[in-house]
């Protein structure tokens, strides 16, 4: 696979962006996001986007020329209108405003309304673990899973992320980066088994009329089932409600899958909690008790801190660039 | 089974744990709360505790004349100490201040430190849904869990509970509650089997030196297994952090069991995040997205509202009373 730097990747994808009519600030954004799930091999989330997102601005599922905006902000809350451009510009600024008021009033929570696809959470929340705060992200998706007990879909997979910044020794070290979505397992897997003419096992997945099947393309036509089961299926109901109820956003049963160019204006939410150390037990408790943690964790060799991988691939990215397979890099040369 | 009022209950645990050792607000605080969850049939988390909260007065894991206390306060975040009594006063505590200080700021984020067991999460959320706001609660609780890919029990089950208050044309109805530990299964599920001589399936639990068991009294001796997998051992971590980093309370491999009467006084955490919808799209919008959802998903005749059922047996044990079993009111009887 040919390797590109991360601006080479960057210019690229904004290119092909600007090209099928975002504004330059909105293509920066987006593309910045999306280059940093490639470079931590989140590829679902990274570069493969670039011609569904330049599809969706041709159609009009996606207004290019969109401005996030602040619609309604309280010491400790706010709302962030995405205005039915990319998710991207309107949770950075989310963030950077709740970050402000965490500081100001110990925590924050901000949602973000009228939205789009917002890809790897855990990234959003780069700069909170950067300014020393914990963070926690919320986004729906297009409805993928029933409800417990149900038979259609109606909320998305639902992904939720937190970071907790580290510092050991007085040293900031990488942070604790957690970030999962609640389906039992990716809608890619299904994609690959279908692929490889492989069954898939019992629980992964309903058919389009909500029975069970361990048939990947009945499962691909039909629902995704939550990861643990109707605990699962409870937290994706409390996602779908801090992101939409919270917000006014339409629900996962509301948006069109992302995956086709034609479709509505998705509209889905986000959401966003900051908490200042310091507002609490202090920053100094705060990092011997994290330490504490993993150290204890760390005793049993098989444990991996979460988030340490992508953050050494990340790193690796930076100096080495990322490889591209070449029908994805020529899509996008031919997009720019 | 013999029925007794809910005033009769609580009176008579009120004044078991005062016999032992409780100040009468700290008593009568918690006496409420495990009422409460005995009224909807929470058994594990009612009236079966008195006997061994009264053991942990005697033997000096929780101080009975202990006064929680605001250790401090932002606008919008406060750490309340438990100062080891037990945990409703504080959790109370909490979530009073929290609520006024969303209802200033928007939102705040409440922690509780130096705490004990705080029984079924979403009581607590309680006065949050009656003042028309979101509620979410998390409790880290006694290692119980293993970190993923490890051997030994860091994490607690780790309760997560919220609330959504709900209004239907002008009208409030019982709100959304959901509440959930992160385990597969309860440890009662093993103690179950244990008593029928049954074996578990595979999945639930570890043994002591963390190999899969399907032999439940290996399993209570060893460790529980994690809802939904590597998902639910991320998202036991990240109560792990909320409970105890922000708040300097004990992780749940530093704090002994709550079952034995003899043990370290176990200081565990506990936090609360409370929204005031008005602070985002408004009152309005939030309870009109809550009906559509929620008319959305009774179009499956199988999905039941998270919460109603425990609604209703509250409802009906307020006009009913309770059934206790014999045994059990034998031994309040004798402890008050």
């Amino acid at each position: 696979m040919p390797t590109r730097s991360i601006t080479e990747l960057t210019t690229l994808a904004t290119d092909a962006l600007v090209r099928a009519g975002a504004r330059r600030a909105m293509a920066e954004s987006t593309a910045r996001a999306l280059v940093a799930a490639e470079a931590q091999h989140l590829s679902s989330h990274g570069l493969s986007r670039v011609p569904q997102y330049c599809a969706h601005l041709a159609s009009g599922r996606v207004d290019g020329q969109a401005v996030p905006r602040v619609q309604q902000t309280r010491p400790a809350a706010l709302l962030v209108d995405a205005a039915d451009g990319f998710a991207f510009p309107a949770c950075e600024l989310a963030v950077q405003e709740a970050i402000r008021s965490a500081r100001a009033c110990g925590a924050a929570f901000a949602g973000v309304t009228n939205s789009h696809h917002s890809g790897a959470a855990a990234l959003q929340l780069a700069p909170v673990a950067a300014a020393g705060m914990v963070g926690l992200a919320f986004s729906n998706s297009p409805g993928a899973m029933p409800a417990w007990g149900g038979k259609r879909p109606l909320f998305g997979t639902n992904p939720i992320a937190a970071v907790f910044p580290r510092r050991a020794q007085g040293i900031d070290q990488s942070p604790l980066v957690i970030d999962l979505s609640l389906s039992k397992v990716a809608r890619g897997k299904l994609m690959v088994a279908k692929q490889e003419g492989r069954s898939i096992p019992e629980g992964w997945a309903l058919d389009k009329d909500g029975n069970p099947t361990t048939d990947p393309a009945e499962g691909m036509e039909g629902m995704m089932l939550p990861a643990g089961g109707v605990k699962g299926a409870m937290l994706a109901l409390v996602v779908e409600l801090l992101c939409c109820a919270l917000t006014g956003a339409a629900f996962g049963f509301e948006a069109d899958s992302f995956f086709p160019a034609e479709g509505n204006r998705p509209r889905i939410g986000q959401a966003f909690l900051v908490i200042d150390p310091a507002a609490l037990a202090g920053g100094d408790v705060f990092h011997a008790r994290i330490e504490t943690l993993v150290e204890a964790m760390l005793v049993d060799e098989d444990v991996r801190l979460p988030g340490s991988r992508r953050e050494a691939l990340a790193d690796r990215a930076v100096l080495e660039g990322i490889a591209v397979p070449d029908a994805l890099l020529a899509q996008l040369e031919a997009l720019a």
